[in-house]
């Protein structure tokens, strides 16, 4: 195996299949980067048996061949090499030498044999949707994911393809979050769950241009995302995902229309006097006065605050984990917010008319006659 | 106590005196700023007991008192208040209240007569350094004091004033930093042990600018740095500092010139290869060719690495901890250096003609013959 090409390239590609490089195994392969040497191509291969990457190289092959280096070395390695002209070659005792300017590096490598290659995923049934688009809708929902192991399908996210709308789906127990996007697909109804981790590899790999695309390809057990010259492909969550279609309309009784940055600000202030382990919450009144009383007490100290909203129902005093209300207003990029209520036991919705986003927050249980 | 002011005049004044609030302590008074409201001044005062900052708040006083209040969580509730006026109260129960727009924050806090007022330093003996020198000689010798406790003077730095010079020393038993910068002073000879951790709060409240300066007073027990409207006051460590003299000059053997910016990549790239632990030394050989042929060999991989360089006198094979010269290459502005050796055992010497800069670093012992 003997390739040349620049150190940029070569950087840029380690970045990019690193994310499915494993840092916690036993098994010493998945620590390492495959690189392939066709007659026409170079092609490096990162696999933890989960989330699998391969990426194209640009640069020159010289002879071919196969080798695994371990990751995090190498590309350290590359990372502090000038910027300049990159040469490796692999010795028949698996050493690895790299060369650029008047430096030469030789590293211990193992025989690409060794390496488990990517599952084959057959490129039938598939859409595609902008590099923005996805990265966003990630962003937007990947936050209400459950860290908890003991529900898995609560650590992924739905994807939903139907009627040429893509639905994207997290929910953690206390909070739903979910997104819909318009896509070009005319393939049969289609349901998985793909997990957490992938999603969040995936959105720092993609650039996210509005004019490039990523094409996604289902089978039983995995998803494959395809772009430029890379592809990754993850496992999916087997499984049922949750039935969440009644929880995501209501009779409300209150409807509120609220500055988004305002809200906010408000709660980001007010919840620095609340420790996440004790579990205040924030408690809003809302009152016929189309104001919004906003109030923090804790051993920390208070806070009062109020702002304009316009309303439409009865009045309501209801508390929330400040944290689920921010997570969900950092993402919404709409001036203007309409909340949905019912009581102060009844969670809220949050989302537009077109219906583009529906976030629901379960609301904490507070004693209404203190406030 | 009453005053109102501006968010980013409040928090600026915060920023400078939370360097000395402490945050790891028993006495809960320790972790607050202090407040004092004159008829002229606001004044804001944080002291952990080794280092003291108090400077004046630009604001208007409504009424005079004092309060002291906890430094983190104050900070916290202004930094997230909208950019406008602040207007802070204290209570006769000792609450208090911070109003700023539509938002209230009532915090506890403390009697003012708690807090440890700082010491007075007479500012008599004393020298002017601008921010922007001052800044720099910190910055390029506070990497070599120790953090080892047992030996306190290794976790100062010498400021010694001397022949219209400050000199700077830091050494921590395997290297010496000195820095020496031409001030205005006719004071008498003064040498201080300066703790480390004043120097580096110190060069982060300090602007740097070339044209703005740095009073320093000197006490027998205290330091004084006093700029635009704070005064900084740190304990001095007591004892008698290291005799270095000799071991700034040796009958040099070998003289290099290298490429300051080729020599530090080179040395980090061959890092990569060398965990802390294993105490593995970067050699270099230095050869009447005019090359100095650097070498690595862990069981992480090889490197070997050439640099053309300008040699007076022997060919030699030393080894170096490379933490230790990157430390030393990164804080020379120059473009060329110049190395001083004798053998392998004896330290070398990075020095400039003028001795503006002077450091001196002990080798790694080597078996020459294996290189």
């Amino acid at each position: 195996m003997k390739i040349k090409c620049s150190k940029s390239n070569l950087l840029s590609a380690l970045n990019i299949v690193s994310k499915a490089v494993s840092t916690k195994t036993t098994m010493p392969i998945l620590e390492c980067i495959l690189i392939e040497v066709y007659a026409d191509k170079i092609k490096l291969t990162a696999n933890d048996l989960e989330l699998g990457i391969e990426t194209i190289l640009d640069g020159d092959v010289v002879e071919m061949g196969r080798i695994a280096i371990e990751a995090k070395i190498f590309t350290d390695i590359i990372r502090k090499l000038p910027d300049s002209e990159v040469f490796i070659e692999s010795t028949e005792d698996y050493k690895t030498i790299i060369r650029c300017e008047k430096s030469k590096f030789s590293i211990p490598s193992k025989s690409g044999d060794d390496f488990t290659e990517l599952p084959e995923i057959e490129k039938g049934k598939g859409i595609s949707i902008s590099q923005f688009t996805l990265k966003e809708v990630i962003r937007q929902t990947i936050f209400s994911i459950s860290d908890n192991e003991n529900n898995k399908l609560m650590t992924g996210e739905l994807f939903e393809v139907k009627d040429g709308k893509l639905t994207v789906v997290s929910l953690d127990g206390h909070r739903i979050s979910m997104r819909n996007v318009e896509i070009d697909s005319n393939i049969e109804d289609t349901k998985v769950v793909v997990p957490g981790k992938t999603l969040s590899d995936l959105s720092k790999i993609i650039d996210g241009g509005v004019d490039d695309m990523v094409n996604i390809y289902f089978s039983d057990r995995h998803i494959l995302f395809e772009f430029e010259d890379t592809l990754v492909v993850s496992r999916l969550i087997e499984g049922e995902y949750f039935k969440i279609v009644q929880m995501l309309s209501m009779d409300h009784k209150i409807k509120i229309n609220v500055n988004n940055k305002e809200f906010l600000n408000c709660i980001d202030r007010a919840s620095l006097l609340i420790k996440e382990s004790d579990k205040k919450p924030i408690v809003m009144s809302i009152k016929n006065d189309n104001i919004m009383y906003l109030k923090v007490d804790t051993l920390m100290g208070s806070m009062n605050e109020e702002i304009e909203i316009n309303k439409e129902g009865d009045e309501l005093i209801i508390g929330f984990n400040p944290r689920f209300l921010m997570d969900v207003l950092r993402v919404i990029d709409d001036e203007d917010i309409t909340v949905y209520m019912r009581d102060s036991k009844s969670p809220c919705i949050i989302k537009n008319d077109a219906e583009d986003y529906i976030y629901v927050i379960l609301p904490v249980n507070i004693n209404a006659d203190a406030y």
